[in-house]
């Protein structure tokens, strides 16, 4: 099986064969960091970040994974790029994506909420570099998905379980306060990649904060197709019940977009009048001993408390670093020969 | 013969021999790209780019030249940099030079018209490095000239005509109209490089916008040496009349520049007063089949239209590919033992 | 003796052998540059460089350094980090140092005055990451110190003297006026290397512009211990008697920081009400033929004369150079296994 060429823009676009062969490259690529095994991977290969939406630590783990399959990574900012937009001359997707295929083995892109005017059209953009590039174009998170922090979750799960011990798991996916707007792309990713692992998955949030209702629709189509549960919950305290793991992340109002603007500060204060929505000690002791996960950076004391982040049955650390793993894996059978 | 330590700042300073080195190599370097062969050129040096205008494309070509090479090349912003200038306190560009000299094995300078207070200014910048530093200077396109793209150009066409098919060949260098108040580098260096490799020229603008005296004086002494002609015109249509390539691009009124302010609003709205002065199917009809190229990025439905610029005659991806090796060609004849 | 994951926060922290090993690497990475013999020291590992304030010197000789060595560093900017601040949602320093050790063999802080409230500040920030990272914490200049700095002075005054020589030497370090309001933190780090070394110190300042008391306290003990003189003289000609090496250099009056605020307009104002405080030809005549060092960028004609900077004793651009030597010894023997 080949998966040369082959675009990432979330996880449910790929087979769970082929997420399969990332996940089992990756935890190789775990053993093997600092052996010559993968030394050439990328050898002299140059890959392209286009950062939409600046972000410290998906720059970090993409340049670090390049680097270490013998590659190079460039950090690049659209901004500077004369690209045509409705109102201004400049250079067309197809002619950008054409061009960079002609230099680079691949091409990540960022793009997040407030650079567009409606969910979705980061996607869109994503999908249209997809069509023009000659290489493979790999989500580094835009408004709808972010697979690779997908795949990092699922890592970090399967590292701490085991790789056959993921199905029939309760995995808890529950909303925080706070005040930072956050994008439904981590969640959204996670819940479809857990319901394809046969996951049990509950959603908890307050009344109001739904998520796209088709990526909704496809979970519980995943969830049917491998015997799992899927639920909707909008009690802050009793979601936890028997969760196997609890992710707490805050995501945005789904009317934080309104007439093509993004209303962020109306929306921070909105979250902020949820303190019941945090994941402590206390609701953890109602779950099945579980790990706790979050994509971080972690906004402490809203999302989460500091002896839960910290806590014993925490692996927000792991994760954190299968991104690197992860990332490695997906751009070597994507962006090299290796078999 | 050596050419290493050679600056290059203009291709019309470098002997036409030494250019035929370049363009051997760039050649040799494309067939190479996935060996070997030239993987230790740069092996571990610096390469350091310094943009006073941004750009992604050059910086893209220029990053990854380095890389194939077994370097790096640093992307670096002079604003971040105390330098000496007229009203403030700082470093000269004299020590800032011998300083990076210590560091790296060449230099790369991109300085446009909205840095500089008049034509001509970009140039001595890059002289004045080029006086105090023991590394090599390279532009990255300035005010004047863009040698890099001009070689690029160059290659395409040997690539496509064969390399003994260049000279005879008639070079219609085109002003289209359009909304980005183009630098006249591209342009210069294109005129420059076509007469000294025997090419027929024709230069078409709307009267007024001439470029530099000097430079067209200089492309009638290649064209006279060569035994090739020169011409200017001011139709937007018989001009294209034998053509065997069509180069279009917008450029700036000279008086675009005036009181050292760059009037670039006011630049945009007299070139878009000329809707007839753009490359399209009915005009290219009246050539020698002409082949169609431009530097890129294209301002489609200004300089060119769509069907033009995606023909089967057009190469303006493989000239785009082509700034790669030949950057790569050039840095290690000038910045590497490479013989 | 390892030294594999130790901070380099100030050349003070470090024992003399400590420091001894650093220098004599340094030298022979120099002599070696060009050979394999360190080519793979950090293959394929990356070095965070976190510039809270840019700068170009001190990215370049760092990443630079990173490349020689085999490795790659990361230009990063915490702007576009969401830290957690006194009023801001956003990661902590302990996360974001945890994760970083996940990905890097080691992390550059540069932290100057106008990014902190008060002095100081710089400082303890560089210790917090150091506390929770397990990977080495590397100063690249902040309020208080500059290590690599005050590695690469030493470094020059061996090249230039002899290893041997150093001991007993005279350094004249005198302020020099401007208009940059100049960190304290070379000038500190300076004296305390100087004094580690045995060489006698003379500290000149016009009235007022006093160092941190904790330093000169330092200094002072330092030079006790390895029987040389310290003092501090007001006179900004007489100071230069018998100097061996004269390190001119402006720094800032300790009340530019009021209330939280950086006043450096009003500190440029008063630095250049000293225009006798430069180093001239004529007052390096009263000194033991001394050599001129500086850690540039230089103020030219505020801090020292063209005639000196350029003069047969200067030695200013082997000093720059030596930032890099220096920065591959220290990297090699704290972020590798290298004996």
């Amino acid at each position: 099986m080949s998966l040369k060429g082959k675009h990432m823009l979330c996880t449910q676009d790929w087979s769970r064969e082929e997420l399969e062969e990332i996940l089992v490259l990756a935890e190789d690529m775990q053993r093997e960091r600092y052996t010559d095994k993968y030394a050439r991977v990328l050898d002299r290969r140059t890959f392209f970040m286009f950062f939409y939406n600046p972000s410290v630590r998906t720059r970090q783990s993409f340049e670090c994974a390049a680097t270490e399959l013998g590659g190079h990574a460039q950090f690049l900012e659209p901004k500077s790029m004369r690209l045509k937009t409705k109102n201004t001359a400049g250079e067309t997707i197809e002619d950008a994506a054409k061009v960079m295929s002609r230099y680079a083995c691949g091409i990540g892109i960022r793009i997040l909420e407030d650079k567009i005017g409606s969910y979705g059209e980061g996607h869109a953009l994503c999908q249209e570099y997809a069509q023009h590039s000659e290489v493979p174009i790999v989500s580094m998170a835009h408004d709808k998905f972010h697979p690779c922090q997908g795949l990092a979750d699922m890592q970090g799960l399967r590292q701490h379980w085991g790789r056959e011990q993921v199905k029939g798991k309760k995995l808890l996916q529950v909303w925080g306060h706070g005040a930072l707007a956050r994008s439904w792309c981590s969640v959204q990713e996670s819940i479809l990649i857990s319901s394809r692992f046969g996951m049990d998955v509950t959603l908890a949030y307050p009344e109001g904060y739904d998520l796209d209702p088709r990526v909704i629709e496809q979970t519980r189509e995943n969830c049917r197709e491998n015997g799992a549960s899927f639920a909707i919950e909008n009690d802050p305290v009793e979601c936890y019940q028997g969760a196997d793991v609890v992710y707490s992340r805050n995501w945005m109002h789904p009317d934080t977009y309104r007439d093509g603007e993004l209303r962020k500060s109306e929306e921070i204060e909105r979250a902020l009048g949820y303190p019941q929505w945090i994941c402590d000690e206390e609701k953890m002791q109602k779950t099945n001993d579980a790990l706790f996960t979050h994509p971080m950076p972690i906004d402490r004391g809203h999302e989460v408390s500091d002896p839960v982040a910290d806590g014993p049955r925490s692996i927000i650390y792991d994760v954190a670093e299968n991104r690197l793993h992860v990332q490695k894996a997906l751009m070597a059978l994507t962006m090299s020969d290796l078999k």
